[in-house]
């Protein structure tokens, strides 16, 4: 994705910008002519060295951007003494962190990669998107690290951009999204799990599935969402409700009263995670629905408690450490001016535990008159 | 705590090992004798500089560790560059680290703590304690980090005199253990919350209650276990029976029927973390026995998901965000040569929830006639 050039809204400018035409690349040379600087005072400040003055630096990012110049990314990894270190910025609130299972699995996994490779990893977990461009922007303004994971991507996710224009190799992490997919995405396959739950609830004869899906905007919480409409329309089943949920568990015991609460309320309810889903059950029991016999319910990341719970949850499960693994990896060869390899992730797992059952017989033909037709959406 | 120096073994020593008198301190002059070069050298190597081959490092590494001898840390931490970066390693197998609510909210509480005071973590998961000592010493030598936390304490150890050698600042970051508290130790009272959950159940009536305890040799299983202990003695109360679990929901459901199968079985389970609590309950459910009419479950940790299983986990919340901010600061003030500020850390809180009730009438009198009395223990 190339950003278009912004144009030049600030008349202190130093020097008035001459954008080459089309036919011509622009080259680091404009770069420093527009912000009055040498050549190597440019490429200082894009390896991140020190020596250039604030202003001068604040004035060659300038003009980078607005002629819309990044260096190449592999000829800078070759050129330049490295950090031999790999940044994750984490943008979440500390307390909620501990509500994701997938965050230390991923570390984890990362590490193991990274130290394979001889780089450590250094962390950030920042409150909001400002500390977290902040943080990318300090990363590749003091070399501290060679490249970076970027993580919960979202639709339109404006960071590849903002992390090419800081000249920062960086790997995707997110599940294959069909469509638009960043270069160097390394993704787990989110939607084949949550079909199989999905063909797994069908068969079980259940017609009436919802869904309580995942933070808005978010790729993984848009490709649930996505897979669990499509299977239901491909097995010729009408998508029952959606309620959109934040993965955490208040979300998953209110998304679960109101689905129940409908007039025509599902048999099943399919949860775009654990949290959610076992809040779910616990919010279904407290009103006398009994899950699997009055309700089916799957999760989704198999946490350690998934087995443990009354009943044991049906859920599907990733291999999170291989994922960071192969991210690790990919990064590491891009940071070195390599090709990353083609990984092939081990499929997500579906588990299938205490919490799915048959429709029940008093529910069943409920649904057949009219709910069973596809709506063709 | 001074670790005795090591007798020479190995006859290939470059010179013979001129230990002074007790009456003068060893200096940096003594290693460099001993180790055949400059002082200069010695202190390149304890500053993690680079140009001091391979062969000398070692030489200079083994005469420091002769001679006892290691170099002021505060000194240390004013004369040379800083590498801004605070370093956490965490010995565990990467698949087991989902299973620890503890790491997510500490790191976020760390890099809260050390991102305030301009410095990154760096992050290493190693599988083995050979691991662990690999990763300090890279710490060290590398210079990448100018100091690093210690968790998961043992009973006894090394690792405190092994950073020291290092001549790398750390906190220690665990349970206030009442005695040989290493110096830089910043813990939260795990023992107070174990107390109160006693308390609350024999205010509930009950007589027989066990425990199921974390992984033998940690400072915080041995914390939790003699807090459990104590206070029942207090109470005048027999300790009831121990399980050692490993903190897994397995060792949690395993540790469950064991207590059970007894002839004499507990009302009440204190068990050392969450995960373990909530498989027991799964465990005891599925022999038909109810929690917590006939059995009553109190947990440690206070998980996201323990308001949200069937029953709701009574247990002890620790606000560990905090705790890991505390010990960023001190370790950034130790790094800095200051002296850490004292921290009043919050008292971890005693969560009631539906996991805990009454006594079950017909086993209240059971336990009076012999297991009421105090053993003394």
């Amino acid at each position: 994705m190339v950003s278009p050039a912004r144009p030049v809204s600030d008349g202190a400018g130093p020097a008035p910008l001459r954008r080459p035409g089309r036919e011509r690349k622009v080259t680091i040379g404009d770069v420093a002519a527009r912000a009055n600087v040498s050549k190597s005072a440019v490429s200082f400040v894009f390896n991140g060295r020190p020596g250039v003055g604030e202003a001068a630096r604040e004035r060659i990012l300038a003009a980078a951007r607005e002629l819309d110049w990044r260096p190449d990314a592999r000829a800078r990894a070759l050129s330049r003494s490295r950090a031999q270190a790999l940044g994750l910025v984490i943008r979440r609130a500390p307390e909620l962190l501990s509500n994701d299972p997938f965050f230390p699995q991923f570390v984890a996994g990362v590490e193991s990669g990274s130290s394979d490779g001889g780089y450590a990893l250094v962390l950030q977990v920042v409150p909001d998107r400002a500390a977290e461009k902040r943080a990318y922007e300090r990363f590749a303004h003091e070399s501290r690290v060679d490249g970076v994971f970027l993580t919960d991507m979202r639709l339109d996710d404006e960071r590849v951009g903002e992390l090419d224009r800081l000249w920062l190799p960086h790997v995707v992490v997110g599940p294959a999204a069909a469509s638009d997919e960043p270069a160097g995405t390394i993704g787990l396959d989110d939607a084949a799990g949550v079909r199989r739950a999905v063909r797994h609830l069908s068969a079980l004869g259940h017609r009436r599935i919802a869904h309580v899906a995942g933070v808005p905007g978010y790729v993984h919480s848009e490709v649930r969402r996505q897979a669990w409409e499509q299977e239901l329309v491909a097995l010729g089943l009408a998508p029952g409700p959606v309620v959109e949920g934040d993965f955490t568990g208040a979300a998953g015991a209110r998304a679960t009263h109101e689905l129940l609460d409908r007039s025509d309320p599902p048999t099943a309810i399919v949860f775009a995670n654990d949290l959610m889903a076992i809040a779910g059950m616990s919010a279904a029991a407290d009103r006398g629905v009994r899950v699997p016999s009055d309700l089916s319910v799957v999760g989704y990341d198999d946490i350690p408690l998934a087995p443990y719970v009354q009943p044991s949850l049906t859920t599907v499960r990733q291999d999170v450490v291989e994922w960071g693994r192969a991210c690790a990896l990919a990064l590491i060869a891009t940071v070195e001016g390599r090709e990353p390899d083609r990984v092939a992730l081990p499929a997500a797992e579906f588990v299938v535990r205490g919490s799915t059952g048959p429709v029940p017989a008093d529910r069943a033909p409920l649904g057949r008159p009219a709910d069973d037709q596809p709506t063709g959406r």
